[in-house]
């Protein structure tokens, strides 16, 4: 959302060169602030508004922007005027905003920064995607098992400025071999007796993860242990990093909405819902609604198998809405409710047995009060009561359907290693439609026997258009 | 997930009672692994356990239980055994525990804290759920400004085991009114200068939130400011409390799934899926079939009103399942990208003509490649061209109807205030499922004219029954 309250006194500002207003704009709030209020000038008015406050300030105004106003930022200036501040972000925000950057900019870019800052930059962009790697940060204190609380405290004290979170100190040896943790809380509290060592105040049993491990699983140990952040070791074991615990929000945040794409068989977006190109917005909701489509069409041709029936007793085509939709709902209910049992570990793909017994139960719960329903409205429709009686025995057998199959799906998908939310609501739904044809046919079958052959149909054909007429 | 390895072996140190091994149980691990060896030893053996911890290591394990068990364990003991454990837990998770306990038992337990420790548990229960009053704790460093970095230092390493989080100190007057905010980095930074007073290094302009303010304000606060805790002040903007990391990512998680539950037209559950009684469940998963069934009552009559149509050209009926399901699935994506967009606050209301324009767009691409499909569909089934052409103009208008209605409900539910995922998916589809018969039976109307009465029906009913089971 963009503040455009104060943009016309900002351009002012600009017009007018005023130096005092711009630095006390650059300063006043907090960075983020100072970036909302920023949205709406282009990237040029940003850049010239940005040189009025000192460089760190600068940055961090500057990382608080959107990675795409980011990237158009930068590449409306030259690799000289912006390495400067690039080479001041912190590692992470760096190696995303160089992976958005056009390859050409950003290697003249990358050339441009200091060694340290350019291998960090290539040790980053080396992790896949989704991975701890990808949004860990080098920026760390490491320190020496020898230290005395009060060395550490100055050594990090020097280090503040650099670091992306001074509330866990790692202490490694030589090789980088993470040895033990020690929060600045329990720095602090040693403080009564400043002779003590961080070997003797370290808590050697760390909670890390692998630079190669999904981001999810980041997340949940963060959450499960509640950190503040929580170091990345290589197959070595070495210390290569931390995440801390506003990069970790921004996952779950991104989690979630992909999540809920994922229900509404939307292919995750990248970027938001408006930046996100009409074309590439239309294949990743057209590739779904495609597959969802050919499976539709399934769902025409088993009701052309039953054409004969469909013809005889035409009044159960007003149910066929009402049939398909209450099995899709009640599947979609169930996917969800295992999906998000499975994605909050509520639930394991070892429990199977107890989910599908709970689903039954509620298939035949849920079941039987829409199939009293059921039966109440076809007694308006249906031409007699042996007749009425298929629809709430449809709907029963439907409902449990969608229970089942709508639970059993998602633990599928998650034993062979997929993501179960892919088997969510439609295509959940997609499956049960055309079960629901096939139960609600077969039943019509059962309760009223085959449709007759075409001659007798025409000869029962005008009874019953009768009865359909004035029920 | 309860991890049932080591239980024998628990349990035979109980037996024993070996007291060695189990201190060395009790605090070899990180006490919330702690917790979750213990979650299969029953309430009682639990206890027993915990009686071999000191008690600030036994109520950080204790702390690290889901809720129902906490509730379990505290039950199945008198007050006065408990009394002590619960006064050393942290304020938040005192509150939420005795909220969950029965009211005659938190009662006892209450009158046996310590004062301020029972002032906290009533202050803190007085607010609403879902507020930051709610998730917030007490506990939290204050101090008078006229302090040296150097005194402060020394003051948080005194109260550290007290307070939830020591990264941020609260600059108060008298009154508690909130004057600044210093952080334990900024602290640290300015201890080369140990003169200087909290009052020359501490930021005036404090990112707060209100207590009454709304959790998800909170959360997408702390998000936007990149912040370990927000201090939460009452009405006469005293400070009342702080929301720290921890709890925020409860809450992110908590949201995620109450969108999740609503998007597939359940109510929110408040306990695990595996915990929730099947009677409750079965409530929460009614109430919305119910209405949904109802919904699809109304569908039904549509196609009633069209019988006629139904009963001269039947092939139409093959087709009712895929035009409904295709609507439900175009609305469905485009109400849960605008929904999401509005959660991550991509989108706002007053965007709603761009956001209609995009989905007009989105609606005539999606439409017409659909479309296309569904044409070469209708050629197998339909008796000729130009009834053929019935379903690809259908398909074309039910998917435009399908991304505006999909769109703009959700709009029009952030507009009057109501939680837009409400109007996610089924309920969409519901819509557009009526409106998918109305739009396909005019459609067919217009194209093929209106049904003949019912005498010549009978006439023209042979042959198209022979085109029909021919295609």
């Amino acid at each position: 959302m963009i503040n455009t309250l104060y943009l016309p006194e900002l351009r002012e500002m600009l017009v007018e060169k005023d130096q005092d207003s711009l630095q006390e704009f650059c300063t006043a709030l907090h960075p983020a602030r100072t970036a909302e209020f920023m949205e709406g000038l282009t990237p040029e008015e940003v850049w010239a508004v940005l040189q009025y406050a000192d460089l760190s300030v600068r940055t961090e105004i500057f990382s608080f922007f959107e990675l795409p106003f980011q990237v158009d930022i930068i590449e409306a200036h030259s690799p000289a005027e912006v390495a400067e501040l690039v080479a001041d972000m912190s590692a992470d925000d760096r190696v995303d905003l160089l992976a958005d950057i056009e390859d050409d900019f950003s290697d003249q870019i990358l050339a441009l920064l200091p060694t340290e800052e350019r291998r960090d930059v290539l040790r980053l962009s080396e992790h896949a995607e989704g991975t701890a790697g990808a949004i860990m940060t080098t920026e760390m204190a490491r320190l020496p098992e020898e230290l005395t609380v009060r060395e550490a405290l100055d050594e990090i004290s020097r280090q503040a400025e650099e670091l992306e979170t001074i509330y866990y100190l790692y202490v490694v040896d030589e090789n980088d071999n993470l040895h033990g943790v020690v929060s600045t809380r329990q720095l602090i509290t040693a403080l009564v007796k400043p002779e003590l060592r961080l070997k003797d105040i370290m808590e050697t049993e760390i909670i890390h993860v692998s630079d190669s491990d999904d981001q999810e699983d980041v997340l949940r140990k963060m959450a499960d242990y509640d950190l503040i952040a929580i170091p990345v070791v290589d197959e070595e074991l070495r210390l290569v990093g931390i995440i801390t615990h506003d990069d970790i929000l921004d996952v779950v945040v991104e989690e979630a909405a992909e999540d809920a794409y994922r229900s509404a068989a939307v292919e995750p977006l990248e970027e938001t819902y408006m930046q996100t190109p009409l074309l590439i917005l239309s294949w990743k909701r057209g590739v779904w609604l495609i597959v969802l489509f050919l499976g539709a069409i399934f769902t025409a041709f088993a009701l052309k198998h039953y054409d004969a029936e469909l013809d005889n007793y035409k009044w159960l085509v007003l149910f066929i809405p009402l049939v398909i939709s209450t099995g899709g709902n009640t599947g979609n209910q169930s996917a969800t409710l295992v999906i998000t049992a499975l994605n909050k570990e509520e639930v394991s793909v070892d429990q199977w047995v107890h989910v599908l017994q709970r689903e039954l139960v509620m298939g035949l719960v849920l079941g039987g009060g829409l199939a009293v329903l059921g039966f109440l409205t076809a007694l308006f429709i249906a031409p007699d009561i042996i007749s009425a009686c298929i629809i709430p025995i449809t709907i029963l057998l439907v409902v449990i359907s969608g229970t089942l199959i709508g639970s059993t799906l998602p633990l599928i998908f998650e034993k062979i290693g997929l993501d179960p939310a892919l088997m969510s609501n439609p295509f959940v739904a997609g499956i049960i439609d055309f079960l629901g044809i096939v139960i609600y046919m077969t039943v019509a079958l059962l309760l009223l026997g085959k449709a007759p052959v075409e001659e007798t149909s025409q000869l029962l054909h005008l009874p019953l258009i009768q009865t359909f007429s004035v029920g």
